[in-house]
């Protein structure tokens, strides 16, 4: 019998992409949840991510970092499941479309933020974190027209593409950046993330935090 | 007969990801070059795409703004090409990762250094930009051991996932973030920039540069 995947991540954390599709998918994951920032907590895990980043998932001789990847292929490594949208579907493009725009133009503004705005406050670069966050409610206008009536992003169901976009929504929220996100969005993340999957996900990444903290007690 | 998929982009913009794989793929695009920036010089164009960026894949009802998207979907949009890995194929999980890999990780740092450093000068948030070109050298780690002694990144050939990386080696040239590009990888961009399809779509780009250039003389 194959081992497990293993997922290396860090509680609420982009890796919530990959924790929460696993949920959904059904993949039984070995989940390891690290201290962060796990680059200066977990020095070990340098050895097994040269980049020291999270999430990164380990599945035999596979060995990926990119949360929208692992959670696209979570949902198809065995075959493509209602998860994803399969070649030949209507929604395949706008699939294939979301899944990359979550990470390059809607969560990659917000780092830029969070970098100078949140934790390297002493560089006097705040001007330049709040560019990035103009520029982020800026870019939303693409997921609002596109849901405009809709519930889910694409093909009419609930796919890896809602997992990736609402994980940028989720961090807007909790990084202090809703405030150029709109009704509709705020309600399109609370369906989200009111799912059983979701909150089964981040209840595993919390007892695996849990777990972390009681050990270094 | 169904209408051909129109490419808005812009020359060497990072909808030469798109060019490309439509060379190597043999789809045959109407390609719509415009003028830089977009947003200013053809004010029309944000009536397609509200987003006012560049590229812009139409595909009969599809719309796609994510460039890695677009080559990846090029490459599959009627089942899966050797372009692409499939699922079940060895390296599909490396081919998934890198394919994200290369926007989320390692073009938006060079993005951030273009704005501060070279673009907008006079708002003395240089140090911003120079910051993510560090971060941008340090993250070529994860292709840099991925293409060892590999000629490719994925599957013993060239796919989608060179294309996507590869723009980002590309593109630190270009703007003059080469110091941190090892030997391995200029060769690397250099066998990927000696590909016949890849002459064409620089060719096709420029010719379409030009058109626009004596139109507007």
């Amino acid at each position: 019998m194959a081992d497990k995947p293993i997922l290396y991540t860090c509680a609420r954390s982009r890796g919530l992409r990959a924790t929460w599709a696993a949920e959904e998918a059904g993949v039984d994951i070995d989940l390891k949840v690290l201290p962060f920032p796990p680059r200066y907590l977990a020095p070990e895990y340098k050895e097994i991510n040269p980049l020291g980043t999270v999430p990164m998932l380990v599945d035999g001789e596979a060995k990926m970092t990119e949360s929208c990847a692992i959670a696209h292929y979570l949902a198809t490594k065995d075959g493509y499941t209602d998860l994803a949208i399969a070649p030949g579907e209507p929604d395949y493009a706008a699939y294939c479309d979301f899944t990359y725009h979550a990470d390059a133009t809607i969560t990659f503004p917000q780092t830029v933020f969070m970098r100078f705005v949140l934790f390297e406050k002493d560089k006097g670069l705040q001007e330049a974190g709040h560019a990035y966050a103009k520029w982020f409610w800026k870019r939303l206008v693409k997921l609002e027209r596109r849901l405009g009536g809709r519930e889910y992003l694409c093909g009419d169901r609930f796919t890896v593409a809602d997992i990736c976009c609402g994980y940028a929504l989720i961090l807007s929220e909790s990084v202090g950046l809703d405030e150029g996100v709109s009704d509709s969005l705020k309600a399109y993340r609370e369906r989200l993330t009111s799912r059983d999957a979701f909150k089964r996900a981040i209840a595993r990444e919390e007892a695996g935090l849990k777990a972390l903290e009681s050990a270094g007690a």
